[in-house]
């Protein structure tokens, strides 16, 4: 316990970053994040949260219904941007779907190992199952679809049968995610180039032999 | 709770499987994988291990010393296999390297979506950074260190320098990893044909376009 409580009745939640500009449901996300990566998502309180984020318990209430609802924020996180983009390149017919597949291969890929917790790493909570995160699970398998999408338009995919693509679909799919425990393991490295070379063997896999230009 | 009890004294735990053939061991193994994939390992009590494995908590010590050992043993077993495998086929040198690469990555999708319980999925728990799994996180690495030697066997990698032979076989083996969350998602696929179809996609990131003959 701290000795550097305040003076006036019982001590305060330690007051995180009063300056740094997120909204109280922002900063209950981000402390979530923090506890949840690194002492379990069973293991942390939602009083833990709340101290974490500087303010009391009934108070978070007021910016969020509990638990379950900051981990469904922090997984639908980690794939609204990249579904996002992806709905803007399957619009976009202006550039070949290698070079779409390839941009979206490694928006995902940064957007997965950026910031500083490991979210990917709470996809495979058993808790996850459950309804409450039927929404992370619905656009998570609209990104997959869209990513099926764009590799149905590539050279070498263009001729797959609907089981093949499907089955391209999960190894590309599965690469990009994969890097969730590659990151896990080395968490230092700066995302950009792993991002680039992820998204290189993502088109390897998709029959795509050189980066695509554009 | 069950109504079936015993007619002496306390109910007994359930008896598990009394002909499973395996040793009290094993049977708390089999008990954990299921409750820590299931419930979650935080949410998962000795206590629980021991009944699920049909033996009172007092004498499960006699067997393990603990939930973490339990899980330590789990995250061995995902790996110690392929580790083995890999050495021999370091050993043997009347195959391509190309087709040793193919052989390994078959068999450790096989492995990691083999099986009743994905525990791969436990990877991820922030438990497994802490020094009582030293033993699994050595056997992974050596695990990847013998898939970089292969990789750099082949034909594909054999001009990378250190930096990209390393970024390459990390890609590789977060393909294969990645597996454990395309299995999640479906985990009613039979493993071999998707295993084939990893390696095929293993070999495509080392550079290599066909399956190589056996």
């Amino acid at each position: 316990m701290s000795t550097t409580g305040g003076r006036v009745g019982r001590p305060r939640a330690q007051q995180r970053r009063p300056d740094s500009g997120l909204t109280p449901r922002e900063e209950l996300l981000e402390a979530a994040a923090e506890l949840f990566t690194t002492h379990g998502y069973a293991a942390t309180t939602t009083r833990a949260v709340a101290e974490r984020a500087g303010m009391r318990q009934a108070t978070m209430y007021h910016y969020v219904a509990g638990k379950e609802e900051l981990l469904a924020g922090l997984l639908e996180s980690t794939v609204a941007p990249s579904l996002a983009l992806a709905q803007r390149l399957l619009a976009d017919d202006t550039a070949s779907a290698e070079a779409r597949l390839w941009q979206l291969c490694r928006s995902d890929v940064e957007l997965l190992c950026g910031g500083p917790h490991n979210l990917g790493a709470l996809y495979l909570l058993p808790e996850v199952r459950t309804e409450a995160f039927s929404g992370f699970h619905q656009v998570r398998a609209d990104l997959k679809a869209a990513y099926g999408r764009l590799l149905a338009a590539t050279e070498g995919c263009g001729a797959l049968d609907t089981d093949e693509l499907a089955l391209r679909t999960d190894l590309v799919f599965g690469l990009i995610e994969g890097v969730i425990l590659i990151h896990r393991s080395d968490p230092g490295r700066p995302p950009e180039s792993f991002a680039a070379a992820t998204a290189d063997a993502a088109l390897r896999i998709a029959g795509v032999a050189t980066r695509p230009a554009g």
